[in-house]
């Protein structure tokens, strides 16, 4: 049990899936808020949810958890929360404190930032982990012990609200909470995950696999194993974040032709070099 | 202690670093054969295998060996191998089995086919495991657990050779083993293990990396795990395979050229199947 006392403030989670699943079973295990209720679209999942003691409520119509929540947690996709928000804008309590869980930041900050009433406030967010299945059914109340969230705030985030907030993501387990501008988020992300997953998606999808390959040994795998992606969720997301991908990829693109040319000319020991400097940026990344 | 009896071989092993102590390691843990030597330039690591009990003598002149041992396993580079068997063409033993490790074969089995003796066997052979270190201090008696191991046989090579090969292959741990030849080896090498090594190098040369990097998720640690790659080597087998390699390069080249447009297109659509086509491969290859 955390430290920090949430027993007076109703928490709504919009969307039961995978990520919002994992959230409410990380904060009901860490915590004691007022309620903790759920607004999805599938009234399987929310009586699921009530009958495994993950939430005190389900609801498909939102209007009433959404006049009470002090605290409102979105687990969709990037345009249904932009879309959701802008539709129950008049129904949010007072004062009550809104973040997303989406995977770019950019679009939605600017998109909330234009129609958000004055005396509520959104913080993006996004927990770095989670992606290898869908669904409620592989939500888990450990899913997110030692992971690496990101929050960025909007033009009228009170530090309140931020501390609050990165508190409880503390509490349900994340290690690491980094504030930054949705601009510099999705910069990094285009390089730090986007790029990779077009990547191994890119090597899954060559024409030398057919079917299963036998001696593969590992590398191959280890390259590939984020190919396995929810493919709505993340074509959503790329063409959202175009701009920094595109750009991304061309450097990627750019630097594996200029690889291309030192091998066909066998430059032995620029190849070295280069081995020797990823090498040595590899033991330093994970340290 | 495995069922196979070697108890009247001597083997020799040339080369006792990471792979070489760690074939050691495992056939004294699971086999008695008549001795086990190793051959190497270190005196140092040859005395620490000896007081380790791994081997029964280490030499740092091999004729004394050569002329004793019914198999010479070379766990050294692909140009350090085919030298060595040329300069001591002399010393092997008659009726002798000889194989290599080096994640190269069609090179060396062209090398060694031309001056091979007509009275003794080189079979090709490719272990895909433990390229995370260097070294013998890191070799270990359980690297090979549930490996795949590619063994490429010559022209000359006869069944009972390669089945007794296999068999000490399998005693030590390795899962399976698969014959092919040099050519078909290292056309699925250059797709299955260098590309995805070169990708990784890729990345994690990339000017985005300045120091270590928070905020980075799991996505960029498992594409760049391979990174972290022993430079002398990998720029030895990349030249090596050469032609292999380059071919892949352009089929990924031009398929991630592709994936650019679609995404600077926004073709939304065309991202889902190909998102959908590398989850059903990435499944598929992995059962």
């Amino acid at each position: 049990m955390n430290v920090l006392n949430i027993s007076d403030l109703n928490i709504s989670i919009v969307g039961l899936g995978l990520i919002g699943g994992s959230i409410a079973k990380s904060i009901i295990k860490n915590y004691k808020p007022k309620n903790l209720w759920a607004i999805d679209i599938n009234l399987n999942t929310l009586n699921k949810a009530k009958y495994e003691g993950v939430i005190n409520e389900g609801y498909v119509e939102p209007i009433y958890p959404l006049i009470n929540s002090d605290i409102v947690i979105f687990c969709t996709y990037p345009n249904i929360t932009i879309n959701f928000i802008k539709n129950n804008m008049d129904y949010f309590k007072p004062n009550s404190l809104l973040t997303d869980t989406a995977g770019v930041k950019s679009k939605i900050i600017t998109e909330i930032n234009k129609i958000i009433r004055n005396d509520i406030e959104f913080i993006g967010g996004h927990p770095m982990s989670g992606k290898e299945s869908m669904g409620y059914e592989f939500s888990r109340d450990n899913m997110f012990e030692g992971g690496e969230y990101i929050l960025t705030p909007c033009y009228n985030t009170k530090d309140k609200s931020l501390n609050l907030l990165t508190d409880i993501i503390k509490g349900i387990g994340f290690k690491i909470v980094t504030i930054m501008t949705p601009e510099e988020h999705d910069e990094r992300i285009a390089f730090t995950s986007q790029l990779p997953h077009i990547i191994a998606c890119t090597v899954m999808n060559n024409k030398q696999f057919n079917g299963k390959i036998n001696c593969i040994g590992g590398s191959i795998k280890d390259i590939t194993r984020i190919a396995d992606i929810n493919n709505e969720l993340w074509s959503e997301l790329i063409v959202e974040n175009k701009n920094n991908i595109l750009n991304e990829m061309k450097n990627f693109i750019n630097d594996i032709n200029n690889i291309y040319d030192i091998i066909k000319n066998e430059e032995t020991e620029q190849l070295k070099l280069l081995f020797k400097k990823s090498c040595h940026r590899r033991k330093e990344m994970i340290t």
